[in-house]
């Protein structure tokens, strides 16, 4: 790979979901800072605007040969990393790929947007709870990946939960999973419910991989708080 | 492929991309509805949830020797397609794929969510405008893609839009975008600021594939409205 520099926040759980992706390939990268909250958002002033029209991090970065690559949204980054570097974070065995694809886009399309900084914002300067919807839906999606998990024993073996939610090793769907985890404490919400989840989240808080990715070992983490 | 039966709704943007994928590979399949409105929902029936615990279309089932197979999540879905038959919605050159996948989740978790029958609901219940959210949602949505495709000529060659949003032949990019302009129309979203999706549209709407998966000639299609 090329050097590559991630636009990032320590926070933003699509951050943290490249960082783990990068870590697990054993892929060296220079990580840049963009402010979420401070001055009223670094994400919408020109510079990031021009990596990212969304407004958001990640962007993953590179140059090669003067030739400008920028990518952004965390799945499509992590789906070229596994693309482009010896190392893998799908399952070989085509359902099993898809199976780990639609786990991890139950969080990404079907948790994460119902709870990130400018729909609750926007939910709450409309004069409803976002929060409150926020939890509402991080609760179902949670009890879906864990009916999901409690339904997969009727799946192909290749597909069903072993060590991690598909097969023996971290997919995209583990690395999805423990940063919605980490935002679902957050919100308070009773994880209790979700075993099959908490299970994985207990085995990437010993894996070297999982934790060099934290958000509080990052360079831009605030303390105590945000 | 083996006999793949699709469950969805005439007009969910997530079924609609799967039809069109499947149309594109040449992939025959049976169409099961699910109906979103009628009795509070089908979805969240026990049926159902059993194919899909998040209550959600699309699922796509099969049998292989006995053993089923149910995917759901209609980008995983069309990259297990993509995978596992002849044709192609992706673009072969790694940093194209990854282009195509970007704009496909630019739609996927960045617009679509914020605009869903479960969202609008919960905010209207909330007390807030969620229609109105909804539509600053796809507005903010698709100025972004307008904007990656101007700044496209910095990329590489491979990765621009020609004929459409990525190269000369259509990807999960164009497959996401046609359903969620037919959305932004409902919506009385004003698409002439965004040139440069509408011309795709122009030229789906002429495409065999796009054509006969479009809602109204689905079995399950309501007239005149829903």
């Amino acid at each position: 790979m090329h050097d590559l520099t991630l636009y990032g926040y320590w926070r933003s759980s699509a951050t943290w979901r490249v960082r783990i992706g990068l870590h697990l390939l054993g892929v060296g990268y220079e990580y840049a800072p963009v402010h979420l909250v401070r001055d009223g958002g670094e994400q919408y002033m020109d510079d990031h605007i021009r990596r990212n029209p969304l407004g958001q991090v990640p962007v993953l970065t590179w140059n090669v040969d003067g030739q400008e690559h920028r990518l952004a949204q965390s799945l499509a980054i992590l789906e070229y990393l596994d693309e482009t570097t010896p190392g893998q974070i799908l399952p070989t065995e085509p359902f099993a790929r898809a199976r780990a694809r639609q786990l991890a886009e139950m969080v990404n399309a079907g948790i994460q947007p119902m709870q990130n900084l400018w729909m609750t914002r926007a939910i709450t300067a409309g004069g409803a709870d976002g929060r409150g919807i926020a939890r509402e839906a991080i609760r179902r999606g949670l009890a879906a990946m864990q009916a999901e998990c409690d339904l997969a024993a009727m799946l192909p073996t290749s597909a069903q939960p072993r060590t991690w939610l598909v097969g023996d090793s971290p997919t995209i769907a583990d690395i999805c999973l423990i940063p919605q985890l980490y935002n679902a404490r957050r919100f308070d919400i009773d994880l209790s419910p979700f075993p099959a989840l908490t299970r994985v989240d207990a085995l990437a808080d010993k894996h070297p991989a999982f934790r060099v990715a934290r958000p509080e070992a990052q360079p831009d983490a605030l303390h105590p708080t945000d």
